[in-house]
Order: C-alpha cells, then structure tokens, then sequence
C-alpha cells in the first residue's frame, strides 16, 4: 500500500452548477463550516488541496477574507489547528480551473470522479476507488452544495462513486456528512 | 445480521461537561448545524434517538424552539426531509437523564459508549462495536462537542471508542464529521 504521499487525491466543492429542490440550475452561497468541516477531514486524510468553487467573485473574495483570517489573522494565533487545515483550501471560479490547477502540479490532468446521492448509473465502488487512488494518480473528487450536482456536470465525470447507503432508505445528508463518510471510506487507515 | 429495527444505537450530543481547549470543563452552546448535520445522519443510519444535551435552561428552550419552526412551523413544508430526520431530536438537561429515557423505553439501561480523539487507552474496536450493536442491545454512543469529553466522563462510561486514525497524524476533526464517520463505520450497509 502506498504512504500518504503518493496518494494524490484533491476535493472540490461546488457552489455552480449546482441543484435546488426543484431541480433547477442555481448558484449556491458559500458556508463557512463547509470549509472549516471539509478542510479538517481532508486535513486528516492527507488529501492535497480542497476547491472551493463559485463564480461569483464577491463569493470568492468573502472565502478569502475568511482564509485571511484564520491563515495570518487574529484566527491564526487564537486556534492554529484550524489554519494548518485551511491552507489546503484554493478559491476557484470552475471545476475546469481546478483541474488547470492540478494538471499544473502533477503535469497530468486528474481523473474525474463525482458524487450524487440520488445516482442510479453504474457507479464507481469504494474498494474499487480505494484501490486506484492508491496507485498514485490524481484524482478530483467532487461534491456539490444545496441539492447536489446537475445531471449534466455528472455526465461528464470519468466516474460517479456509488451514492451512500444507510439502512433506513433516508438518503439525506449534509454536504460535510457525506464528504466526512466517503473520504474516510476512501482513505481511511482502519480499511487498508 | 439484525434488521435496522433491532438494532438500538441512540447517540448523546454534549454541551456539559465538555473541555476547552486549556482541558478546562465548561459548558459550550448549541449549534444549530450539530443538530441538523447529526440527525440527518443518524436518521439515515437507523439512529433511535438524538439526544441533545445541555444543563442550562434557556439553551434547551432555544433548541425546542428550532424543533418547532421544523417540526411544526415554516419549515416543516418548506423543507419536510429536515423534519423527517429532527424528530429523532430530544432535549435533555444530562448524560444520565438521556440513560433514564432509554430505560424507560427499552426496560434496560444502555451500555454506554464514549467517543474521544486523543483516547490512549484500550479502546473499542469499530468491528466488535459492530457486531455488538447488531445483537439488539441499546447502547447511548456519546460525542463531546467544544474540545471533547472531559476524562472523568470518559472514565465512567462502559467503553470508549477507539480514535479516528487518519494518515497524516492531523486529528481535530468537527464533532459533525466525527459522528458522520463513526456512525457509518458502526451502521453503514455496506460493511456487512
């Protein structure tokens, strides 16, 4: 089994295209436990950098202003556990920047794979991916905000992970539940 | 393996005692995002119960009056998936308030598990709580919010779950990850 080094998975979640409960195409706001809650696992879990995607730019510069202040603010003296997880976290306008992003760092363009709690499709299993992320590729794992990724962004993934399943049919979980579960599923020490 | 209905897992959020970070015990104030990110995962995992806890009376109020706007209010038809999972929500003053409710319901006082991220002991292995929630027997699975459970809380419980290992060594996850994580390695269909 590979170290965490060789292990090149990076996160990204989206802000738009995302759903809302009518399934329309909508733009979500940014939440500032998402980066805080997202940041911290991926921390834990050795993933390489945690996307944050809108193309709203007075959305990016607010996630700025909150990286500022945890990063070299008065957030950084008060409670240095969280900056060393927020530095992980890149402002981005678009999925496809991101991948620019880590094609620039690994000279490769990352393999896509997304998340969709309602996917009916053929879809990638956690051993299965557990088992190509440690071979050292990159990988850009994708979650979306409010009701989840479009159809359309799905599609054009290399890959959907299976959705989640609990036992009781319930299959609503928050964005930073599912992201905390399925990165632990996919890295999780206990597993290898 | 037991059905979803025999298995008796009801999970204790704490607001007193928890520590700070100086391991000084103090009281921390419910957040609305615990309540919604935690129930909707232990609704989703077959979750008997959510016991919300907090000593101090003015923050219970608040925390049924969040339940009302969801259960009964606006929000139960704005968005009735969030009310499906907040009526497994209980307010309760203490830990030993939350023991007596499940006696009263189960005949039999829960075996109970605390969970805590720096816990050096010998803990319980994910395994063999698996396969011991699955014999029917209740058990109240406790997680400490602000910085944890104090050790005199953990001393007193039947077990302590093992730490979440990552692979970094980095270990500060939010109690809303911790719980997605821990409960989906306990209940999660997909390891049976």
């Amino acid at each position: 089994m590979k170290t965490s080094s060789e292990i090149k998975v990076y996160v990204a979640l989206i802000h738009h295209p995302v759903i809302n409960k009518k399934r329309e195409i909508i733009t979500s706001a940014v939440t500032g436990l998402d980066l805080h809650d997202i940041s911290r696992v991926s921390k834990t879990y050795g993933i390489k950098a945690v996307y944050i995607i809108t193309p709203l730019a007075d959305q990016r510069i607010l996630v700025e202003r909150l990286l500022n202040h945890w990063l070299t603010g008065a957030g950084a003296t008060y409670n240095p556990i969280r900056s060393e997880a927020l530095e992980l976290v890149k402002v981005m306008a678009s999925h496809e920047d991101a991948a620019a992003d880590i094609h620039s760092i690994e000279n490769i363009s990352p393999v896509t794979v997304a998340t969709c709690a309602g996917y009916k499709g053929k879809g990638l299993g956690y051993d299965q991916f557990r088992r190509m992320a440690a071979k050292g590729d990159p990988y850009l794992l994708t979650f979306g905000t409010a009701w989840g990724l479009p159809e359309g962004f799905i599609e054009q993934s290399d890959y959907v992970l299976d959705p989640i399943k609990g036992i009781t049919g319930y299959n609503h979980l928050s964005v930073r539940s599912a992201a905390s579960i399925i990165i632990d599923r996919i890295l999780g020490a206990e597993y290898r």
